[in-house]
C-alpha cells in the first residue's frame, strides 16, 4: 500500500450524503437483486446498461433496435417490459451485444445518486473482481448500500463487510462504526449465509413471491464474473 | 404473551420519523454516555431529570435551589455548569432529591424528538428493569439510537441487540433487519464489549479525552439500577 486509505459504509441512502466526497470511488450494492443482475447481465454478454428512474424512460427505449429494456417495482415484473430484475433472465444468447435499460425500486436509484462519482457497482457475482479493482485504483471507498426504499437492509450490508473484510486484509483502515458493524455481520453470518436471513425483511419479500432461486443465485452464485461496471455518463459500461 | 409484539429499531436518529407511530413504546439508547448517565444519576438519588436542548436553557435553572445543571458537547464538559457527561460525576450523595437539568450532543436530542411517545430510557446500567418494564408493558417497542450527530454507531446499536434478544427471546418478534444485525452484532460482541468496541468510533473519541473509565462502566457498569426513566411532559422521571 502506498497511502493510508479509508473505507466508510453508507448503511442505506439517507446516509450517503453526508458520506460523499469527491474523490473516494463509490461502490453501490443492492445484492437482492439490482447489482447482482447488473453482473450476471454483463457476463452473459449485455454490451451496456443505461439505469433510469421512470418506467416511462424505460419505455421510451422499447421496440429500439439492439435494447432490452427491464423493469422491476415492489420485487415484481412490469407488464409491457421485456425482462425483469432476475438474474436468470439474463442468462441467455439473446443478451449479447445488447443495451439494457433498467428501472428498480432501489438500486436504479442509489446509481442515480452516486452519478458524479467514481461509481461502481458490486455484488457476489464480480465480488473478487471488484475487490482487486479497488485494490488496484488506491483510492479511499465508500462503500453505498441501496438498502429498500430508504430502510437498512441485511444482505447489502453484509456484503459491505465481507468486501471490507478483504480490502482491511489488503492495508485500508477505517474508523467508521458502520463499516465494523457490517465486517463483524459478515463474520457472524459466514457459514450459510442463506440460512442467516432467513428472518431478512427482504428475503421473506421474495419467498412470498416464490423468488427463492434467485435469492439463492444472488447469495452464492455459481460462476465468479470478471467484469467491474463503472458507471460514464450515466451508463455503466465495463471497467 | 398474549399479543403479537414486533421490535423495530431506528439505528440512528435519522430513521426515526420513519419508523415511529403513536402505539409503540420508544426506548432511547445512548451508552456513551447519555443514558447510562441518566439511569446513573437516578440510582443516586436524583428526584427527575429536565433534558434541554441549548445551553442556553440549561442556564436558565443555574443557582435554582435544588437544580444541577449539566452539558456536554462533542464528548466534553462545558464551563459554568455543575456537572458534564460522566456518570461518576453523579456517584455523590450531593445529587439526592435534585433535578438534574441535562443537555448533550446526541442523547438529549432523541429525548426531545421521542417526546410525543411513551418514551423511556435505557443503558447497561439499567437493563433488567428496562427489559422487565417493556416485557410488562405488553406494546410494540422501538429501540432508537441516539448514535452520534446523526450517524450510526456500534455502541447503541449492540445494546438494542441485547435488549432484542431479551424481547425475542419472551416471545416478541421481528422482521426489522436493523432488530436482526443489533441482535446478531450482540451476540458477535458477547464474550467482550470493551474489546470488541476497541476500534469504534466514539470508543477512540472519548479515549483521546481519557475517559476511558467512563467507558468501562458504561459498557459493564459495577450496579444495576432498577429504575426505569420515562418522559412526562419533557421531564425524566421513575417509572
Amino acid at each position: 500500500m502506498r497511502k493510508n486509505l479509508s473505507i466508510k459504509t453508507s448503511l442505506s441512502p439517507v446516509y450517503f450524503e453526508k458520506y460523499t466526497d469527491n474523490e473516494s470511488i463509490v461502490v453501490v450494492i443492492d445484492i437482492l437483486r439490482a447489482t447482482s443482475v447488473i453482473s450476471t447481465a454483463f457476463h452473459y454478454g449485455v454490451k451496456e446498461i443505461i439505469p433510469v428512474q421512470t418506467l416511462d424512460q424505460a419505455l421510451d427505449f422499447k421496440g429500439k433496435k439492439n435494447y432490452i429494456v427491464a423493469a422491476e417495482r415492489n420485487a415484481m415484473l412490469i407488464e409491457g417490459f421485456d425482462f425483469g430484475n432476475s438474474p436468470f433472465h439474463y442468462m441467455n444468447q439473446g443478451v449479447q451485444d445488447k443495451t439494457l435499460v433498467f428501472t428498480t425500486t432501489n438500486g436504479t436509484k442509489a446509481l442515480d445518486m452516486a452519478k458524479n462519482h467514481q461509481t461502481v457497482t458490486a455484488s457476489f457475482v464480480n465480488f473478487d473482481a471488484v475487490a482487486n479493482y479497488l485494490i488496484d485504483q488506491q483510492k479511499n471507498v465508500i462503500f453505498f448500500c441501496a438498502g429498500w426504499k430508504g430502510y437498512f437492509n441485511l444482505e447489502d450490508s453484509i456484503f459491505a463487510g465481507k468486501l471490507g473484510e478483504r480490502l482491511l486484509e489488503k492495508g485500508f483502515s477505517t474508523t467508521d462504526d458502520s463499516t465494523l458493524s457490517s465486517v463483524y455481520l459478515y463474520q457472524k453470518s459466514n457459514t450459510d449465509l442463506f440460512s442467516f436471513l432467513s428472518s431478512s425483511s427482504h428475503r421473506n419479500r421474495l419467498k412470498t413471491l416464490n423468488m427463492e432461486e434467485d435469492t439463492k443465485f444472488c447469495l452464492q452464485p455459481n460462476f465468479q464474473s470478471n467484469i467491474v461496471p463503472i458507471l460514464k455518463n450515466k451508463k455503466l459500461i465495463k471497467a
